[in-house]
């Protein structure tokens, strides 16, 4: 295909995607591309009813509880959210596909099912749920931001998509993620960059950009990403937004389009983003009340454990836990927003009653290299593959103002080095060692029994999401605060701390020794101007299929900070 | 190192070896090389005291019993065991490292315990427990039989060890395998060939041939093996005992030696085999207790479910199951035998009041030959690097009479054939299409809900172990009954049927239309004085991570053949 010939197909995508908009939701007096935080922009720009507003805005159980009593009717709450999202579509270029009619279709059945059974079809009754572009919907395309994957329908729903049906949910759009998906920013030659809703020069992270930028405008009241190195929780902590890496094969897979599919020591895995934790947990536990194992075979057989929920394993739902708080990982610093973050959160948890240890960080960079290694060992051929029948080029680098970003200069940072790939058997030796560090990782984690004080080891640990709240586009270079707990396959759970970047408390730091040149690079980025508005976010991270537990522990440290945070306003 | 240093190697390794046996347990009328059938031997040697025999001989849970009430102290169960392991033996080779000692001081140990505090240390207080070679005791040997392995002790534990232990068990003896582990045979350079009890003609299959032999004489109570295309359930099936092939993870590995150590798509399993389903669900359950996830970041953190042992997902325990009887792969039909205990089965569940279908084979050989690709992308690089240091070749045949088994003749059959390896991509692609046929082979099962009547799917299949009973040495070319469900992580149970082969009952039958030549010559292979005695099995399969259903559902079909086979011989 000529590049003439695959910029066509993208111009027709587009007008296709625009057609797709109902006209009278089509914003004529869009903000300036020099209003950065458009935040307020869905509730003020006049379009919202005030019961749409009142829709979108509301906490997920009363929301549920509004469509199980018919006082607000699934198409009516579905209606609010599509409005809301095609409105933050055009503040923040966050959605791929939309198809209204046919979630109002649904809705409409939905409402009848209600009216003529007296009962809900499920747990998710009436709920609109956004899903990352990889996620089938059969008749839908998922070009996953490939020119060449245009115009082909997908044949059949992916599992998730049945069982959230089954559960009652309403799909209503599909959201925006980078090309190939393994880069932590939101940007392709089909749908074009996501922005962040709250400073539109920066990045609204990637890969699930787009569900990050929707949930933040509250365009979604529950959003699916995908997570193989932070793909849920760097737009989550980016866009403010609580998001949920759980561990392999929790959320059922089978049926999304994916980069490097076969790849599955290391799998990607299905995550919520959403404003609450209460809607993380409803989504988690809706999704296992269907049994997703029946469904996808790679999906785990574990049961929704209310026990651990109720932390058996941490000493009962209330005792007094000990966290440890990795402050730096010993490769990139954080910045002053970051540390301020954590810093916050310890006082929160302290004045909780709780306790908190130093987490010093065991082999970071090492985990995170080999997790990187096990993805380089493929992923070249594989980008190759699947941009050949377009011919359109693999992009290496997400810089604002450069005009090709195919061809990136060479000075300019990017994510991803490309290598060429390597024998089955160098893959396995790589797989082996990351093996080991796993089980270092534990044997580390399961010695702080000797200093935690409650008789456990540390019940989860607390970390940077990234070394910077959310940066300027092209400049999230580095995954390694989030990376590793893929690599280690550890349940991590981002929570806004309710705080963002203040140009008074977070003025750039002085350094003079730097780990590295990364480090250094990273160090001399920041400035508050740059990062202004921007969220600050944490990580909670437990163990291994431990969802229960680091959603319970989630809660703790949630209302930790919102209690403090609700102090110093008075 | 040149031939005659390693072999020289063996000849000190198995002086070794000889010197840990207790010379009052050297049996000097050993039976002559043409007793095939050596399974009376232990109990009639006179080498094994009454109470010996009474300890040797009891249920698990007696035997259990009999420890914690003192009756029978850890120490005398250990010297029973361990004598009647040494006794095995020298039957049929089944033993690389041999610890009496260290044993009895471990249970004189736990005697003490008991003494003083009046209370067992766990559910397998006192139990002897033998293990395959490569899973690591602390300063033993795992050599699992490649010369360049030996002199090198352990470091540590294998997890599996640290959790057996403490649940009270006592280890005392590891058990021989092939070289490589990925052959369904037992032998290798440095500990030669494990036989089959039942016949000494045949083998005792593998890769846990030793614990197959072992547990069969009843030298141990419970011994673990691993399994990755069959290698619990085929010498578990050729022996004669029971034999567990859990899922992925459902028992801790961590710490073992393997071959090709990171191919963790298909990743090996271990699981137990014992003269009854009791033992199984003892070391199952006993090894949940444990929590082994806490241990092995690969452990899944599947708690044991009794729910699920008492059947939910099967209309609970009492209900009317319905079965799946796969009679044929359509790749090689079984031989006479093998059929035969099929069809009694299927006249016992019938009589038991239960519901049997036929089950048509799906993508079967496609799903063997996939998962063996899998192992073959880097295998050959594998197998080298580990026979690199000392030289010796790797095996490729084990037919008896060969005087070099490293350099078959191209006209005997082989059961590895070892080609180069591949990239990782192009590896990815395979286990894409795995991941594929996996979906399409749970679809199928889910589809059988419209034709079994209970409305739920097939709740179990039963299937061949393998297309014949125990073979000759060198022709066990096939274990396509078994990789399937390797190669799908399906829960797969071993059940002696009580029946073995029957010159009357089993006469050879005539074809003369063949799938393929592999078809045609293992049916050539069968006549009833070949296989005179073998042991006559089947294979219960359930879903992924469902060890408590399988074992429960195994309790059914186990019941069954023991109430018809008690009828019939009334």
């Amino acid at each position: 295909m000529t590049s003439s010939e695959w910029k066509n197909l993208i111009a027709r995508k587009k007008q296709e995607q625009a057609a797709a908009i109902p006209k009278e939701w089509i914003i004529k007096d869009l903000p300036p591309k020099d209003t950065l935080n458009v935040v307020g922009f869905p509730e003020s720009c006049g379009l919202l009813t005030p019961k749409e507003i009142q829709i979108t805005t509301a906490e997920i159980g009363p929301l549920l509880a509004n469509i199980a009593s018919t006082t607000w009717s699934a198409v009516e709450v579905t209606t609010a959210f599509a409005k809301r999202a095609v409105i933050a579509h055009q503040l923040v270029t966050c959605l791929t596909e939309i198809f209204v009619d046919r979630a109002l279709k649904r809705a409409a059945h939905l409402d009848e099912i209600l009216k003529t059974t007296g009962k809900v079809v499920g747990p998710l009754h009436g709920l609109p749920i956004s899903l990352k572009d990889q996620i089938n919907i059969q008749g839908l395309e998922s070009t996953m931001g490939y020119v060449s994957w245009i115009g082909k329908p997908a044949q059949s729903n992916a599992v998730l998509v049945d069982v959230l049906e089954a559960a009652g949910a309403v799909l209503y759009v599909k959201t925006n993620v980078p090309q190939t998906l393994m880069w932590p920013e939101t940007y392709n030659h089909v749908f074009g960059r996501t922005t962040n809703p709250y400073n539109r020069t920066l990045t609204s992270g990637g890969s699930s950009g787009g569900e990050g930028a929707l949930v933040a405008l509250r365009g979604s009241p529950i959003g699916v990403g995908s997570d193989i190195g932070g793909s849920v929780r760097i737009p989550a902590a980016f866009c403010g937004t609580y998001g949920l890496r759980p561990s392999y094969g929790r959320i059922p897979y089978a049926g999304c389009v994916n980069s490097m599919e076969g790849q599955d020591s290391l799998p990607s895995v299905l995550g919520p983003l959403c404003n609450s934790l209460e809607a993380v947990k409803l989504f988690m536990k809706s999704v296992a009340t269907q049994k997703p194992w029946t469904l996808d075979p790679l999906a785990a057989r574990k049961p929704w454990n209310e026990e651990e929920y109720l932390l058996v394993d941490h000493g009962g739902p209330n005792a007094k836990l000990c966290f440890g708080i990795m402050w730096d990982d010993d490769w990139v610093r954080p910045h002053p927003p970051v540390l301020r973050g954590l810093q916050e959160t310890k006082k929160a948890l302290l004045a909780a009653g709780h306790s908190v240890i130093d987490w010093k960080p065991y082999k970071h960079k090492e985990i995170v290299q080999i997790s990187n290694a096990i993805f380089a060992a493929g992923a070249a051929e594989d980008y190759r593959v699947s941009t050949a029948p377009s011919g359109e080029p693999v992009i290496s680098t997400m810089l604002i103002g450069v005009e090709d970003h195919d061809y990136a200069p060479k000075h300019i940072p990017g994510f991803r080095p490309l290598s060429e790939g390597v024998s089955s058997y160098d893959l396995w030796q790589v797989q082996k060692k990351r093996r080991d560090l796993r089980q270092e990782y534990l044997n580390y984690w399961n010695a702080t029994v000797n200093i935690t004080g409650t008789g456990r080891p540390v019940d989860a640990i607390i970390s940077p999401c990234a070394p910077y709240v959310a940066p300027p586009h092209g400049f999230n270079t580095l995954a390694s605060y989030t990376t590793i707990w893929n690599g280690l396959d550890y349940t991590a759970l981002v929570i806004p701390t309710g705080l963002s970047v203040d140009p008074v408390l977070d003025t750039a730091s002085s350094r003079d020794q730097f780990y590295n040149d990364e480090d250094k690079a990273i160090h001399a980025l920041y400035n508050p101007q740059t990062f202004q508005d921007a969220p600050i976010s944490i990580q909670v991270v437990g163990r291994t299929l431990e969802e229960e537990g680091v959603i319970a522990i989630g809660e703790v440290v949630d209302a930790a900070l919102k209690n403090t945070l609700s102090k110093s306003k008075i």
